[in-house]
């Protein structure tokens, strides 16, 4: 039980953030994307290369990855569901890719309409298409800590399909309480269990805040040695008829509370603040990270 | 390390929570605390005889405490600044008093313009009219992990005043992040002086979540063996100008952490969600609690 000394932000409000609202220009995008990478971030998700029959609102991730002012140290991702993807990406310019599996069979089913063996089969030649142009690829796990359709998942299936992701070839694997339900018990159990099959090292946590307990479970699980947090700028994504309640955990509380804790990010938190302020103003919505709140109401008073 | 069985939640909205609040009728102040009592709680911080020349919002606390319906197993306790405000107290049936010291000499000499220790003296009356009524006397201690004015505030600072409340006769503590500045790692560092000169089974933990870290550090505090929780329903409380982001730390928030985590409350949440709904639909604000927002989407969709 060690806190780590560092802690590597995977900054996913541009694509898994964004990807839930409507009618956010490009110009937006890419401000947002400039603004993040100035602040220091070293891992932006800056954009999805699925359909836009699917996801409407990512079908200018092209022009997105094409415009950005790009820093030397900063990856620019992209989640890319199959080929066709993968090579639009490429050709974006992405320097990472992403693909996803999910812990729940039910979910699998209902969302891709395939098992979850069939999904990881699915990318295979996504993985040797990024293996042939050197490209890292990031995995993707869902409902790790519970499913709308099936409630609790077992950690030891998220060990599983964690498993096979590595072993396809994913580099890191991203597990994501997709619908926000776990709690720190948990989040520590099945952090555990995952950690048996795939090491630490290459772990990330994915928390949803839509019951409040996303950063409770990050503070959970550091002490287990994870390194790597997915987090989006003003809390971003989520479900519409939920305002305020969904999204994924801020990145502005998590680099708060990594700070407090004397672990190091490399990011200015101001930076990241004011991004957010400026894309919510965009979207004619308040911030959900509390800290970008609390700053704020000072600077008013 | 090891979990509690079973934590006490202390609820503080009625008195913590709408002191910062304009024009609550006592009709809501009442009907808030009537189901609240109905929901399974234990304790309730029900009003404060302070002077209404310095917290006009609770002039009714008299008239609330003597209207409520009264559960056997519940404590209906009030803040008691001075013999003054104790025996009003008495009068209208407090069950249980409090009184307070900051852990920071400059936001005791701001605030009620007096040293730490010339505060603690002018508690001497309220302990000896308490003990010779066999009333309770619950302790606060204010800025145990930052002060406004003074920033960062010693452990060992708050070990001692919180000492010298058990001292004084307090049977418990309760450990105040009064403006939510705190940290996982601060919280447990000072939970931990605090229990070299109290036992842990004295101590409370009152968080806000100002930053967005109050259940993080709840989560974190937690292992330490620490078992009695301040919380306000909806997260009432804190400053009008920073909507969203103050208050307390949710009490659907914590009980939904602490359910998930096994821990027992004997709290019914679905009728703490329905309190806070009303309550808040009273004020015409939003709920501040995450899982309060989450379940009332889920019944429009």
């Amino acid at each position: 039980m060690s806190l780590p000394k560092r802690v590597k932000i995977v900054e996913v409000g541009p694509r898994d953030g964004l990807q839930n609202e409507q009618q956010v220009s490009t110009a937006a995008k890419v401000e947002l994307i400039n603004r993040l990478t100035a602040a220091g971030m070293s891992y932006i998700e800056a954009g999805s290369f699925v359909s836009p029959k699917w996801v409407p609102q990512m079908a200018d991730s092209a022009a997105v990855m094409k415009t950005i002012q790009r820093a030397p140290g900063t990856t620019y991702a992209a989640l890319t569901p199959n080929l066709k993807g993968f090579e639009a990406a490429l050709e974006a310019g992405a320097t990472e890719v992403a693909i996803f599996g999910a812990a729940s069979e039910s979910f699998s089913q209902k969302n891709i309409n395939c098992s979850i063996a069939e999904s990881l089969a699915r990318f295979e030649p996504v993985l040797k298409a990024a293996q042939a142009h050197n490209l890292p690829v990031r995995g993707y796990v869902s409902c790790v800590l519970g499913c709308p359709y099936e409630g609790a998942i077992e950690p030891s299936k998220v060990a599983e399909v964690a498993a096979q992701l590595a072993e396809l070839g994913c580099y890191e694997i991203s597990l994501g309480d997709t619908i926000g339900v776990g709690t720190p018990l948990q989040a520590q159990q099945m952090l555990s269990a995952v950690a048996e099959r795939v090491p630490m090292q290459q772990l990330a946590l994915h928390f949803h805040n839509t019951y409040g307990q996303a950063l409770a479970n990050i503070a959970s699980c550091l002490p287990l040695g994870v390194s790597t947090i997915d987090s989006a700028v003003a809390g971003l994504g989520g479900c519409p008829y939920a305002r305020g309640a969904s999204g994924n955990v801020a990145t502005e509380d998590v680099l708060y509370m990594l700070a407090g804790m004397g672990i190091e990010t490399g990011i200015d938190l101001d930076a990241v603040i004011a991004a957010g302020l400026t894309i919510c103003r965009q979207l004619g919505q308040t911030s959900r990270s509390n800290v970008a709140l609390a700053k704020a109401s000072q600077c008013e008073e």
